[in-house]
């Protein structure tokens, strides 16, 4: 089986970039393991000709007749079947403390973004997928896309503050995971890979410490955190 | 040398107790470990005729001729030296994980939790060391302990909100640490600890899904964090 090719199903914007954060947790993953695999791009309205029924959310990973979604599950399974390659996991502590980093980092972070950039998500998806998009999320959100995201520059003061942990973490060492990247650092690179895909509001100040440690996360296995299409992070203003 | 005997200096309140959330960081490791110890009780106005001046904040570990402070170099210590049992970091990953999970830890809560008892500690460090404690930290403050605390109700339900990353995690392993205690659970059951010890405030609500946990945590080790002299964490109010 660990010789069939991997494919990743993931999500495509209209510009053809894959935004979804787990999407991108795996992409560090398997740049980790430095496992090819093969990119099969859907819009929102292809995603059941494409999957069938099963699956409602990417990422997907297909590796031979096997198919499995859920981040964790994709990356817990990427060490099980290929232990000679470097382990995203080196340890269950490790494991653990990445699914704590995450319980915190989508309860405080993933969700003021998802009020700050869900409208400019809807801007940048496939005009086909738009329709299916406003009405998912507004039935979710109970609340206009406009509505939801009304007043949304209130919300980055206390988004920048509330990464202030990490700022702190990476006084101390080049990665959130220390000497070395890691999962910890996957799931923050993700999110900023995903408001890169999409924003019109720079999510950090122009002088935010995080800079250096972003540029070390795109930079790592060859650059796969790397587009030309990626807006700006950083407010330009000085 | 790892056949001298360690010696752990700690600040003790009014009742005796040792209510240092960093001190029981190392009384947890220590206990990890299965290392036995010598308690060297304190009050703030003792601390420079034991200590001397090298010294300013507890915990202190003596082993031998060696004596250190700030507990995080303590644990590493610990590890270096006792390399034969049980490892308070079992890799890298691990301690950088403790080290993000603290930022955060103290940044959030614990900060919190200082304008919550602060009063409530006063009230219980030794008569000797009252006028002291009440003169740094209303320095350190820049208000009166009373002003300071003034209010601390309005703080519970946010507190207790900011814990939701906790109880996410233990809706999934039985420790923060996964399946077994490390060091992050460490961090927060030291704080409970500190809590327990001066607390006119009951800080979680009677149905707080941390009880199994904070049960759990206390019995670690043989029960070292157990002990008569606490003061009710919970409401007992339903």
């Amino acid at each position: 089986m660990s010789d069939a090719k991997l494919r990743l199903y993931e999500l495509v914007f209209d510009n053809g970039r894959s935004p979804s954060p787990f999407v991108w947790r795996i992409r560090y993953a398997l740049g980790r393991k430095g496992l090819p695999f093969e990119s099969v791009p859907m819009g929102y309205m292809e995603m059941s000709a494409v999957l069938g029924d099963r699956f409602k959310t990417v990422p997907v990973v297909g590796h031979g007749e096997t198919m499995l979604n859920e981040s964790w599950d994709i990356a817990q399974y990427l060490d099980r079947e290929f232990p000679d390659r470097p382990a995203i996991f080196s340890s269950p502590a490790e494991y653990a403390a990445a699914r704590l980093h995450d319980e915190w980092f989508t309860a405080v972070i993933m969700r003021k973004l998802s009020k700050i950039y869900t409208l400019d998500i809807y801007n940048s998806v496939r005009a086909a997928d738009r329709a299916y998009y406003r009405k998912s999320r507004e039935a979710r959100f109970g609340a206009t896309l406009e509505e939801f995201t009304a007043g949304r520059e209130a919300l980055l003061p206390t988004v920048r503050q509330d990464l202030a942990p990490l700022r702190a973490q990476l006084a101390r060492f080049p990665f959130l995971g220390g000497d070395a990247a890691n999962y910890i650092d996957y799931i923050v690179l993700g999110a900023f890979q995903w408001v890169a895909s999409v924003s019109t509001l720079p999510l950090l100040a122009h002088d935010d410490s995080l800079r250096d440690w972003l540029n070390r996360g795109f930079d790592l296995y060859g650059g796969i955190g790397r587009d030309p299409r990626m807006r700006p992070l950083f407010d330009q203003s000085a």
